[in-house]
C-alpha cells in the first residue's frame, strides 16, 4: 500500500489548498486512511486535535490569512517532542502515561506555520540508537522490506513519509538520526547547523550534539519546513552551488561506494578522520546521555530494553578524562574541517556505509551495527555542521543515501547540490 | 632571619627608585642576599639575568622613562609559569632539564611592566595539590615554622614573599594555590575573575579552572600588581567596599572560624553549598587534570611523587558522566551565587579551615588533608569569581587568611574591604 503524499511535494499541496480544490481537513483524512499499521510508524494518532487545527487552517485560508508554505499540511512528530495534550513515549516504558503539558519549541513553530500534527511517531528507545528496532512500541518497518529496519532513531518519522502517510515530519538527530532512516527508506533527511532549530521540549540524549531535523521526499520539501522551523523567512530561490569534494568513507560497503560516488565522479577525494571523530562522538553522547539516564538506571533498570539497558552501562564506564580528551579533539578536528570548507562549498559520502539489515540483527556487514549505522553521519553532530541526506539510488533493491554537508550558515548550498542530482 | 623587603611596600620602593635613594640593581642585591635556602622557596636564581633587567629598569628610569609601580621590582615566578631561558620544572622529575624557550603572556606583562625576575619558585608537583610539600624539589618551608607546610601549590612565591626576599611574586590557582600559601604565610595573595590574566606559557593542572594570581604582604600591592598583569591602567583609588555576608563555612576548626568571624562581627550568614561546589570542583580538576597526564602516567609513572602518581591514578577513574553533570551543576551553582552578589557586594569566609600542619601530614584535624585545603576555595574558581586572601590574625600562634569574594569585574570592592581591616 503506498500512502496518498507518495509522490506529492508541498508545493503541489500548497496550490491545492490555495485553488480550493483541496482543504487541509481533506489532506487529513488522506494522511489518517493512508496509516498503515503493520508498518508501526505511528504510536500515537489525533484526529480530533488534528482535525480541529485543520478547521482552523481551512478557516484562515478562506478568510485569506496564509501562514506560508506548511498552512494546512498535515505533520507528523517523533515521539520524544512534546506535543501539548499527547503523550511523549521516547519509545520507553519509562514514560508509559507520560502526557506532554506544553509544546516543544518546535512545534510550536510548526503550528505557527499552520501545520496540523497528525500524530506521535515511534522513536528507537530514548533516541539511543540508529536502527530504529529497539522500542517498548516494537521495531518500525521499512517500507521497502518490512523484514528489514527502517534506521532511526526517527524511525516512525521516516515510514511515515517513505510510505506517503504525511509529506513531511519532524526528527532529532544526535548522530545521524534523522539521515540514517531516510537514507535507509529512500526519502530526504536534514539537520541544520546547531542550535538553528530550538530544541526546548524534546527529551536530550546528548544536549551538546542534539538537533532537531526534518523528513520529506525531497530535498526541496525539507529547505521549506526548515526555514520554517528555523524561523527564516520563506524563499524561493537558493543561491548556485559551489565545488564538492568527495570525503573518502571508511567501513563501507564497496556497492555502496560506488554507487553514490558516481553522482560526483569529479569531486576529487579529500580525506577526513572519520574514525577519529566517531571516537570523539561516542566518548561525548555516552558521558551525556549517561547523565541524562543515571538515576532511571540506578532506580528502575528493568523498564529500559535490554539493548538500552546494555549501552548505557558500557556509556556509565566512559572516563571523565576521554569526555575532556574527546571536546579537546572536537575543537582540533573543527578548525581542519573549517580549513576544508575554505576550500570547497560541499562534502559528499554515503548518509550510512550499508543498506538496511534484518529488524533484530546486532551486527552488520561492517561489524557491529550501532557504530556502524552513524560511522559517516556523526561527524557532522560533532562539528555542528548542516547535513543532508538524499536518495542516490538503491543497492541490491535497497534504498542508499548521499550525504551532503556544508558550512554553517550555507545550508542553501545543500539544497541546490541536491536540486542537480538526478531522480 | 627576615629579609629586606619585609614590610616594604610597592610603594615605599616606588618612592626610593625614583628619589634616587635606591636603584633597581640595589634592590636586586638585597632579594638574593635575603634568600634563605633552608626555607627552599627558590628552585632557580636568575642573577645575571635580573641583573641585566635591572641595569635596563635604572637607565629607563634615569633617562625620565617609567613604567609605572613594578618599574625596577623584583619578582619570584612560580616555576610552572615559563620565563624565556630559565628552567620551568613544575616540581616533577618528569621536567629535569626543561628550559623555557618563550615567556609566558603573564611574564610578557610583567617585563612590560619593568619588573625584575629574580627566579622560579617552588610549586607542588604539577601543582596538584594544596600543600606544597609534594615536589622533586622538596618541601617548601613555612616561614612562621619551618617544620610546618607553607601551602600551596604557590608554595615557594608565598615563602618567597612572606619572608621578605621579594615583595611580589606570581602563582597560579586552580583551587586555591595562590589564597591557601598565603593564609598559612600569613600574606596577600589575589586571584582576578577567570581570564583576566592570560594563562599561556603557564603549565596546564585543570584549564576550565586555571588562574594566574599574585601574591605580596598587602592587599594593596596585590591589586597593583594585578593591575600591570591584567594590563588594567593604574589606578590610586578603589570605589568603597558594599555590604558582606558571611559565607558559613564547614569542616572548620571553631578557632579559625572565630578568628575571621570577628573581622566582619555584622556581616549576616548566608549559605553556599561548599560541600556540592567541591564535589563539582573535583570532578572537574580530576577529568581535566589526567587528560593533561594520560600519557605521562602511561609512558613513565615512576618520575611522578608518589602521592601525585596516585592522586593521578584515582582522577582516572572519574567517569564522563560525573564531569558532565559537574559541569552542568556548575552552572546551577553560578546561577545562586549570582542572585547572592545581587544583595550583597563581598562574600566572607575563611580562606582554609585549619593552620598549616606539618610537613609530610596527609591528614589534618577536618579529614584528608588536600581536600580540606581546598574545601573553601575552591569554589570561586569553579565559579571564576575574584577571591582575595589577606591575614586575619593568627590561631594558636600561626596564621590565619580571611578571603573575600565579589563579582567578575568587581575586584576593587575586595581591596577596599581589605583596606579596612585591622593591620
Amino acid at each position: 500500500m503506498t500512502g496518498y503524499f507518495a509522490g506529492r511535494s508541498l508545493a503541489d499541496l500548497g496550490r491545492g489548498l490555495r485553488s480550493g480544490s483541496d482543504t487541509s481537513a481533506g489532506l487529513l483524512a488522506r494522511a489518517l486512511e493512508s496509516v498503515d499499521p503493520s508498518l508501526n510508524a505511528f504510536v500515537t494518532l489525533d484526529p480530533e486535535g488534528a482535525a480541529a487545527a485543520a478547521r482552523q487552517a481551512d478557516e484562515e485560508l478562506a478568510s485569506g490569512g496564509d501562514r506560508g508554505p506548511l498552512h494546512g499540511v498535515p505533520v507528523a512528530v517523533k515521539d520524544i517532542i512534546d506535543v501539548a495534550g499527547l503523550p511523549t513515549g521516547m519509545g520507553s516504558a519509562h514514560f508509559a502515561g507520560n502526557v506532554a503539558k506544553e509544546d516543544a519549541g518546535c512545534v510550536t513553530r510548526l503550528r505557527a506555520a499552520g501545520a496540523v500534527i497528525v500524530g506521535k511517531t515511534g522513536t528507537h528507545e530514548f533516541a539511543y540508537g540508529g536502527s530504529g528496532d529497539v522500542s517498548v512500541d516494537g521495531p518500525c518497518r521499512n517500507p521497502r522490506d518490512p523484514e528489514r529496519i527502517s534506521g532511526g532513531s526517527s524511525s516512525g518519522s521516516a515510514v511515515a513519509v517513505a510510505a506517503g502517510m504525511v509529506p513531511l515530519a519532524l526528527g532529532t538527530d544526535t548522530g545521524g538520526s534523522v539521515r540514517i532512516p531516510a537514507a535507509f527508506c529512500g526519502i530526504a533527511g536534514f539537520k541544520p547547523h546547531y542550535g538553528a532549530i530550538p530544541t526546548d521540549g524534546v527529551f536530550p540524549l546528548s544536549p551538546s550534539l542534539d538537533h532537531v531535523g526534518v523528513l520529506a521526499a525531497t530535498a526541496a520539501d525539507c529547505r521549506t519546513a526548515y526555514r520554517a522551523l528555523a524561523d527564516l523567512p520563506h524563499r524561493e530561490d537558493a543561491p548556485p552551488g559551489g565545488g564538492p569534494a568527495w570525503i573518502v568513507p571508511f567501513e563501507t560497503d564497496t556497492d555502496v561506494e560506488r554507487t553514490v560516488r558516481a553522482l560526483f565522479p569529479d569531486a576529487p577525494s579529500e580525506r577526513v578522520d572519520l574514525r577519529g571523530l566517531r571516537r570523539v562522538f561516542v566518548g561525548i553522547q555516552d558521558s551525556e546521555a549517561y547523565d541524562i539516564h543515571a538515576e532511571r538506571v540506578a532506580e528502575a533498570p528493568e523498564l529500559y530494553q535490554p539493548a538500552t539497558l546494555a549501552r548505557l552501562e558500557r556509556a556509565a564506564r566512559t572516563s571523565g578524562w576521554h569526555y575532556v580528551r574527546a571536546v579537546r579533539e572536537r575543537e582540533r578536528y573543527a578548525r581542519e574541517v573549517a580549513a576544508l570548507l575554505d576550500r570547497y562549498d560541499l562534502l559528499v559520502l554515503p548518509t550510512v556505509p550499508i543498506t538496511a539489515p534484518l529488524i533484530g540483527a546486532t551486527d552488520g556487514p561492517m561489524g557491529p551495527l550501532q557504530p556502524s549505522l552513524v560511522s559517516l553521519t556523526c561527524a557532522w553532530n560533532i562539528l555542528g555542521l548542516p547535513a543532508l541526506s538524499v536518495p542516490a539510488g538503491t543497492v541490491r533493491g535497497l534504498p542508499v543515501g548521499v550525504q551532503l554537508v556544508t558550512r554553517r550558515g550555507a545550508e542553501d548550498l545543500l539544497f541546490a547540490a541536491a536540486g542537480t542530482l538526478p531522480d
